[in-house]
C-alpha cells in the first residue's frame, strides 16, 4: 500500500513497425508484487509510440501502418523538418496522432488488460533505435 | 489520504456514437469521499474511446464521427483486417487516434473538469456492446 | 512518500500556436520537492491541448501546425457546429486527436523528460485565451 516504485527500460527496435512488449509489461508487474494500483510507462522519445492494440490479428497493425502513411506521407515536400530523412517529420506526426505514454490499471497483481488488448511500442523511425521506457508502478 | 479504490463499471452502447458517462463518474467519485487525488478511468477494449468533449452543443460529436468517417472510412477497400465486417478496422483507427483511457483530477471531493468538458465513451462499432471500464480513483 | 499536491496555473496565450511550459512544470516538479513519482497535467478545456514535442528544431510545430489544417480545416462547410467562427470546430477535432491531459514521471526530483521533448500548451483557437491547467503531483 502506497509504494511507487520506478523502473527504467531499453527496447531496441529494428525499424518502423509494432514490438508486443505486454509480456515484459506483466513480469515487471507480477515481480513488484503490487496488488492494485497502477502503472504508467512514459517513452522519453517522440518519434515512437506506446499503443493498446487488437493483439490476435497481426493485420489490424499493418492497416495501422497503411493508415499512418496515407494520412501523413514519408517525404512529403510540404514538410519544413527533414533534416533526419523522410521519414522524421512523419515520426512526430504519428507520434502526436497517438500517445507515448500510458497508464494502465493493476488488479489483482497484473494489468487488467482487455482479452484482445496488447501493450506495443510502435517506432516511427525507418531505421532501428535503442527507445528508452520509464515504469513507475503505485498502489 | 494514500487511498487506492477500484470499481468496474459495464456500460452498453447501442451502436456507434457518443454516450455521456460524466454523472457516472462524478457520482462514483463522489462516493469514495476522496478530496484531493486522481481518478483514472480504462477501457478494456480496442474499438471504443473515452473522451472529454465540449458537452453543450451535441453536434460538435456529430462533426467528430463525420471527420472520423471521412479519414477512415467504413469498408475501405485497402483494409487487410475486416474479419467483423466493414467497421472492424475503422474502429481500431478510431480508438488509437483518440485514447481509450482518461486521467482526471480530483479536487475538492469531485473530477475538476472545465466548464465545457463532459466524459463521453465513444462507441466506434455499428452495433451495441458491452464495454467494460476500470475506475481507480487514489488521494 | 505518499503525498498528493495539487496547484492551478493559469496560462495566457495569445492565438492558436505552441506554447513551451517546460521550465513552469519543472519549476513546480522542483518547489515540490518530490524525489520520485508521477507529475499529472489537464487542462480544462476542450480546444487546446498538451503535447510532449521535439524542442530542438521549431520548424517541427510550423508542420504540426500544416497537417491539422489540412485534414481539420477551419471553415470546411461541412462542420455543424460553427458558433465561434470558422476556427471553432477544427479546435475541437485538434484536441480530440492529441491531448489534453499528460502524466509525466518524476526521476531525482524533475520529470523524467527524453532530450528532445518539450511540454506544449497548443492553442487551436485563433484569438488568444486564458487556459486553466490543473497540475498534481505524487510520490
Amino acid at each position: 500500500m502506497c509504494q511507487m516504485k520506478q523502473k527504467m527500460l531499453n527496447i531496441e527496435t529494428n525499424g518502423r513497425g509494432t514490438f508486443d512488449i505486454s509480456h515484459d509489461i506483466q513480469r515487471i508487474v507480477e515481480e513488484s508484487k503490487l496488488h492494485t494500483g497502477l502503472c504508467h510507462l512514459f517513452l522519453k522519445h517522440t518519434s515512437a509510440s506506446l499503443i493498446l492494440c487488437e493483439n490476435a490479428d497481426p493485420t489490424v497493425r499493418v492497416d495501422l501502418e497503411n493508415f499512418m502513411a496515407r494520412i501523413a506521407p514519408d517525404g512529403d515536400p510540404s514538410y519544413l523538418h527533414d533534416m533526419e530523412g523522410a521519414d522524421d517529420m512523419p515520426a512526430h506526426i504519428r507520434t502526436i496522432l497517438t500517445q507515448n505514454s500510458l497508464t494502465l490499471p493493476i488488479s489483482n497483481g497484473r494489468c487488467a488488460l482487455g482479452t484482445w488488448q496488447g501493450i506495443y511500442l510502435w517506432e516511427h523511425r525507418t531505421i532501428g533505435h535503442v527507445r528508452k521506457l520509464v515504469i513507475t508502478l503505485q498502489d
